[in-house]
């Protein structure tokens, strides 16, 4: 089944247009609850036709949420493609045309019992640029408000709190290996030093 | 069609018994040439029923390759999912049975010309813990000596040369976003600090 173009409309990346792969067609080959997989002829700048699998993703956002005594809420999820646990910063996808802030400050709610009053955007995060189209804007919180958890069924996690520097510590070490959790630690580890600046807005809880 | 579980063996996390979600069954749903996707049954910690649908990966290796004046070798790479170009450090996916040191060593010569007798072993980045079972080896090399790129056909790209503050100055502006190259960013920051020290070995170049 030929298919429009499914994927996000990218950048013009005037600059680079020696570069631009150009898509031929394209057809969807699974379309399952979470994976959306498409397979598409492509040609390569250099006139080479190729092949490239990928699934489209809606999204999401992940937050560092940090409690006035500086000291960070983690959850550790069992993540059942990889056959274990991770230890991870708060996140979750976005639901259809959902604002990432009020997207993270859901999530951080359901699965923490968390509010924050205060909020900055850091960046944004792109996982897995060879097969997904899935985005991950990053968060900070501070302000932090503990209360109920209102878990989905199914959703079950250990929350734990740490300092930055056993947060740090847990990366040398190799335990913390997520990269939504390690590309906010590049954030985090400038904002303590004060060498990046975060732009705080104060929300309702 | 059902399997036997796909997966990696996972790790017995026996501290945290109350957090794994049990495979029931699954079945694999497309088989493509990158793309090996699986949807199982599973029954997490509560008893609540899901299906989680996920790809398989041979796992991938990246590398910060520093110059004797202490910039970075980077390249710009169009990325077909998302319709645009990455800024990004030399990777690329192991072959089967592959070591990383070889797997990473082998691409940086293919893309970049550059080979480099001092290696170090950082740590591991695991991309997309929701839908793959991807991990990424973060390596660092020095004593690089340029020569003859290999590219395959259709692997067009730019190399790119710049100093650590001008990567960082790139994360902060959100040009620099690919998760694999923000990982590196983490070890990058502390080991140009003094705060971590990799290991550091020699190998014939």
């Amino acid at each position: 089944m030929a298919t429009d173009d499914p994927r996000p409309a990218g950048r013009t990346d005037e600059s680079h247009p020696s570069l631009l792969e150009e898509r031929i067609d394209g057809e969807s080959v699974f379309q399952g609850k979470l994976l959306k997989v498409y397979r598409d002829r492509v040609r390569a700048p250099d006139g080479h036709e190729q092949t490239f699998e990928y699934t489209l993703h809606p999204g999401a956002a992940v937050v560092i949420p940090m409690l006035d005594d500086g000291r960070l809420v983690l959850e550790r999820q069992w993540r059942y493609p990889l056959n274990r646990s991770f230890l991870e910063f708060p996140a979750g996808k976005l639901n259809p045309g959902e604002d990432p802030l009020e997207a993270v400050r859901r999530e951080l709610a359901e699965e923490t019992g968390y509010r924050a009053a205060e909020w900055a955007k850091l960046g944004e995060m792109h996982p897995v640029i060879a097969y997904s189209t899935e985005v991950i804007h990053l968060f900070m919180a501070k302000g932090m408000v503990a209360g109920e958890s209102a878990r989905e069924k199914g959703e079950c996690l250990e929350l734990v709190v740490m300092s930055p520097e056993a947060l740090f510590d847990a990366i040398y070490s190799g335990e913390v290996t997520d990269s939504k959790t390690l590309s906010c630690a590049v954030w985090l580890d400038r904002i303590l030093r004060g060498v990046w600046q975060p732009v705080w807005k104060t929300l309702p809880l």
